[in-house]
């Protein structure tokens, strides 16, 4: 764990914080969200704009680049922030949610989980250990443990028995080791059972980690069991190590976890549904494929202050969209991204400021959609 | 023609010419390749990229404007340079290209062109006299008259009937006149048969425009009757007035037509290939898909100099389009239209120096694929 260092400013156990997560590459502000690169690529934005949008930490999928290119072919390549031109640090995913979606290609036992290649149906197996000498080769900053992955709804039993294997495999995790310049963080599964969360969280917190990620969440279940999970999960980790909610990205979500003490974040969403058109503004989301929009000349967000919305018009995103054109999806992606950093940085202030509560209710207040 | 001039440094009415356009937008250097914003929009570009790559002018297609999002709505935009953003001079084209494209959704008199969108059916007509009004609304800077457009094979009998129809359109057009701020050029047709494109050249230069395109060339039929019909047109074009070959953007085809006397080009097909990642190098194209590129870390093409050379290598690029992500289409035709300005930028020192023959011969050289 050398050159790493978490460090909180503002906020303890629970509540929102304010910290800086020193690395190597970098230092990221928290609460932050982190853009998703999957394959190696914020899709359809150079490294440069992802940067300039203010993300101070990225994701990429170990599944998708121990398949396409190759971890040995990253690693040859000089690791994943050269091979893709990224020089903040990077959190890599174990592979296990990607690998738990494959539903029929899959076969689990103690010992790890057998998959077969969607792409070409060839044989593989994720261990413990294997897996952490994947990101070893993918030379990526923060590391996590292969986990077992529910989705929504799960009975105890079974959250149960996955979190038997999640724990055993934390351990054999923990044994084995993240490599040089890299911090290991522990995952904490445990259904929708706030009981069973709360112990999920203590037995992760007793092999010990880096950092905290909670998994299994914002799968599908209502909103109220995801914060009820949260406030079970959080009180139980230890104030000065990073907490990381997986796959939470939408802003109203953000808020609420920001306020139970999460600090960093990852989601394909603001990216995914950018690519269709749907455009974050404080009002909520927008598709800015109706036909309302054909003649707007305001930009996207008027509150925004992205490099989309000081030259473009509502108008010609809506064209852009209507036509197919992908500058479309490249252009909504870049906004939605500043969109959630520019919300992060207001976080970070209110929270610095004492404040995080009323303006937290403000942002919830003038946001009119779900999500 | 207020603001418009064009200057030629060195050249005459045939041989390689090296001039100035100027226009109220920006003066182009020629010979000058146009990138290709079919939709106010160079695929996956921003305008400030095609202009950081160096184009001075790019060309926007009017038959696809007008049926979306329609001339009138980028009129009360502001025009074409307000809505896409793009500062410097756009030339359009009649749609006479695209709606001839439309087989049997078309009907032609010497009115004028009628015909049913590809998108939804709904009938419309183009005489000369409307493209005219559509391109003042769009408010480029250099318009063109309808003219009937020919494929390849066409025999003399329907290449003299399409010319007919092209010069009494030229008539028409001549009489209707541009907008203001705007140049009008005349389009020389006249089928494969050196002869009539002679008689072509002749009886368009006698109606009298600002500038000539030449059309119905590069459409299939083999180089050296393109370049018969070059030869054929060049010398009979007043050598004070622009010339731009009209669909022709293949390296080796680029350099022929400058060697012949044009000054501008535009084409779909350095962007239309980037986007299966087919890249231009001063070798010749090469396919970035293919395997053996896969660990490969030198850039695209080691003699560019555009900013995708300068950062990304080959196996990165490679991956990109292997996993179908949309920066590789971005990066790939940022390149090859870098490649291009890059092109002609030489192509002009070498004029300037009188050694063009000699500098062509040797791009020629080292070129070793078609085109």
């Amino acid at each position: 764990m050398g050159g790493f260092q978490f460090a909180l400013a503002s906020g303890d156990a629970a509540g929102p914080r304010l910290g800086r997560l020193v690395t190597p590459r970098g230092v990221v502000r928290t609460p932050a969200f982190m853009p998703v690169g999957t394959q190696a690529t914020v899709k359809g934005l150079t490294s440069e704009e992802v940067r300039e949008i203010g993300a101070e930490m990225i994701l990429a999928n170990t599944f998708h680049l121990y398949l396409r290119p190759g971890a040995e072919v990253i690693a040859r390549a000089g690791g994943l922030h050269r091979f893709m031109r990224w020089q903040g640090p990077i959190l890599t995913d174990s592979g296990g949610f990607q690998v738990f979606s494959l539903a029929r290609l899959r076969r689990l036992t103690d010992d790890g989980v057998a998959f077969r290649s969607p792409l070409d149906g060839a044989e593989h197996l994720f261990t413990p250990e294997r897996v952490l000498q994947i990101q070893r080769l993918l030379a990526s900053d923060v590391v996590m443990p292969l986990d077992v992955c529910l989705g929504y709804p799960a009975d105890d039993a079974r959250a149960q028995e996955a979190l038997r294997l999640t724990l055993l495999w934390a351990q054999r995790s923990k044994a084995h080791g993240a490599g040089e310049g890299q911090m290991l963080f522990g995952i904490v599964q445990g259904g929708f059972s706030p009981a069973m969360r709360r112990e999920a969280a203590e037995r992760t917190v007793e092999i010990g980690f880096a950092g905290y990620a909670i998994g299994g969440l914002s799968v599908g279940e209502p909103r109220e069991m995801t914060g009820a999970a949260l406030e079970a999960v959080c009180p139980s980790l230890p104030a000065d190590r990073p907490r990381y909610l997986m796959g939470v990205g939408a802003p109203p979500d953000l808020l609420d976890a920001i306020a139970r003490g999460v600090d960093l974040f990852d989601c394909v969403l603001p990216t995914r549904v950018a690519r269709t058109g749907t455009i974050f503004t404080r009002q909520g989301r927008v598709n800015i494929r109706n036909a309302a929009y054909r003649e707007d000349e305001a930009p996207l967000d008027a509150a925004c202050r992205c490099a989309v919305c000081a030259g473009y018009t509502r108008g010609y995103l809506r064209h852009l969209f209507n036509t197919d054109e992908m500058l479309g999806p490249r252009l909504a992606t870049y906004h939605n991204l500043a969109f959630l950093a520019h919300l992060m940085d207001e976080a970070r202030a209110a929270i610095a400021a004492r404040d995080f509560e009323r303006w937290r209710r403000g942002v919830l207040e003038a946001y009119t959609t779900a999500w």
